[in-house]
């Protein structure tokens, strides 16, 4: 069955006895009529409940204005804070934000690239998975505009944005050797997923240069939370004589391993995350993280983006960029 | 200029040295095209990188498989476990899910709504700033279908869910009054959000019922995190003497609340948020709130808005529908 029919020109120049080019002409201001007809017009439009259908001239420009964000898990804070400001950014400039969510699952993260695709988006944001190159592959086969956030993919040429995430991890690891800490666990998440890797790099770095062996301190667990992480944490809780201090891949491990330490009755551990998502939400109670700048993270990558759909960059030219971050440390 | 052109059937005709009207078929998997050919063309097809185009098929059909979802701030944890909840249900059923924030604000509302309608959304999810009936009076005229979650709106037909919000607030006040506590403090939002007005009701009822009068016991505040709101915060707690614990309109004032009195080295006040965002964020640390079924409510809005794309439901015939609520006291 078809969709109930819009409110065309032609209904609103039958409204008012005149004919569709003069609406036309009305709702485009052109100077050729009168401000009173324009008025009109336009109070007619507004009554009717007139909307320009940009499907139409999409069909026509090939654009649609739309970009997708196509990301891990929304509830998680780190992301619902980066689509709060990428959708800012899109609708400053016109576009608006379609979100498919990955659960992390490269078979899920497929299939959402090809629902972006299919609905014809003009360009992708994806914080990908990372765990296979398929999806991104498709993108690439469909020349489609697009950039990576927040992680980045090996040996082939795109475009991404992402923290500093060895110098994070280093920052991290410097900081709790700093406080006198020695054992200092790190909580990673996967080897494929590059932020993960990165800042474990940056930790070795950090426990290399103060010549402590890491052997037993790298725990390697999933992005999401989950009951599997749970039982990690409670397992590393238990053997917790063996390390003095954690460092997390996000700040979202680290407010579970001190809910789980406060259940348990246990003293919280020394702990530093990753992302700083107390800038922009509230959790009550401050813990240290390394901090990333998400908006200035959100603004380039869209401006790069529309940039590129707007074919103002060579199609050689790629934006590899890693911005600085730096440690907030809790008061 | 126009954009990239799409891998089309007449692409993979080429390759293939085969018709438009083979690969049409052999995608289709039409009985009159050999295996080897299906296979041969699916192939090619993934090969090149097609995508069936479903603009197309919107121009045919009306329809573009796409539901607009309108909320006050995508980074507010409510929030976001809602859009998870949804975007999970949408998808499940073949829909993408589009993204438009209001900071609940009338006029950016408007604009988003206006966004939705000229994007030819199949229908509208809106979690309304209740300020104006402008916008949805907008949606109205256009005849599209769409629901309302969270708030509902007085005095015209449309489609609604929302949580008990009145026993909700009664709960919540009895649950304090029967740990002993009689100067209950409300931090409300405005009364024209439906939800703050109806949890205020049942306030009210449970104060009444223990004889306990009201004044100067009632703050109103905005719904988003501000620096009004901060302020408001301090000011209240610098008249903690006045009253024994607080309920809040939600969770994210509760936190907030918590916050700044740890910041100020007072005793955290005996507290009852909303939302029971807990259930699916971890915050580190528990609060008491009432819980509303999030996932069941999602659920229902987006299986009652697509039976009302697919003119499965009569349109006279209105969902108006409140979700029992529950308490969960922190451990």
């Amino acid at each position: 069955m078809k969709k109930q029919a819009l409110v065309t020109l032609k209904d609103i120049a039958a409204a008012l006895h005149l004919s569709v080019n003069t609406i036309s002409c009305a709702l485009k201001e052109r100077n050729n009529i009168s401000p009173e007809t324009i008025r009109k017009v336009k109070e007619k439009a507004l009554e009717l409940g007139y909307i320009p259908n940009s499907v139409a001239s999409s069909i026509r420009t090939g654009y649609t204005k739309t970009i997708a964000i196509i990301l891990g898990d929304i509830a998680n804070a780190y992301f619902s804070i980066m689509v709060k400001e990428l959708e800012r950014c899109l609708k400053r400039e016109g576009y608006v934000a379609m979100i498919l969510v990955t659960d992390e699952d490269p078979r899920i993260e497929n299939e959402a690239i090809e629902a972006a695709l299919s609905k014809n988006v003009d360009g992708i944001i994806i914080f990908p998975t990372c765990k296979t190159e398929q999806g991104i592959n498709l993108i690439k086969k469909r020349r489609l505009p697009f950039i990576l956030i927040g992680r980045r993919m090996q040996g082939t040429k795109m475009d991404y944005i992402i923290s500093d995430d060895v110098n994070g991890g280093y920052l991290a690891t410097k900081y709790l050797l700093d406080k006198g800490h020695r054992n200092i666990l790190l909580f990673s998440g996967p080897d494929y997923v590059s932020s993960a890797f990165e800042r474990k790099q940056g930790y070795l770095k950090g426990m290399s240069e103060a010549g402590i062996p890491v052997k037993d301190l790298i725990i390697s667990c999933d992005i999401t939370i989950s009951e599997k992480i749970d039982k990690l944490i409670k397992s590393t809780l238990n053997r917790r004589k063996d390390f003095d201090a954690i460092f997390t891949y996000n700040d979202i491990i680290a407010f579970r391993i001190i809910r789980i330490a406060r259940q348990a009755g246990y003293d919280i551990p020394d702990i530093i995350g990753y992302d700083n998502i107390q800038s922009k939400i509230d959790f009550g109670f401050d813990i240290s993280s390394v901090n990333i700048y998400k908006s200035l993270m959100a603004e380039k990558a869209t401006s790069w983006l529309l940039a590129r759909i707007r074919h103002e960059i060579k199609p050689d030219e790629y934006l590899n960029e890693i911005v600085p971050v730096d440690l907030h440390i809790k008061a």
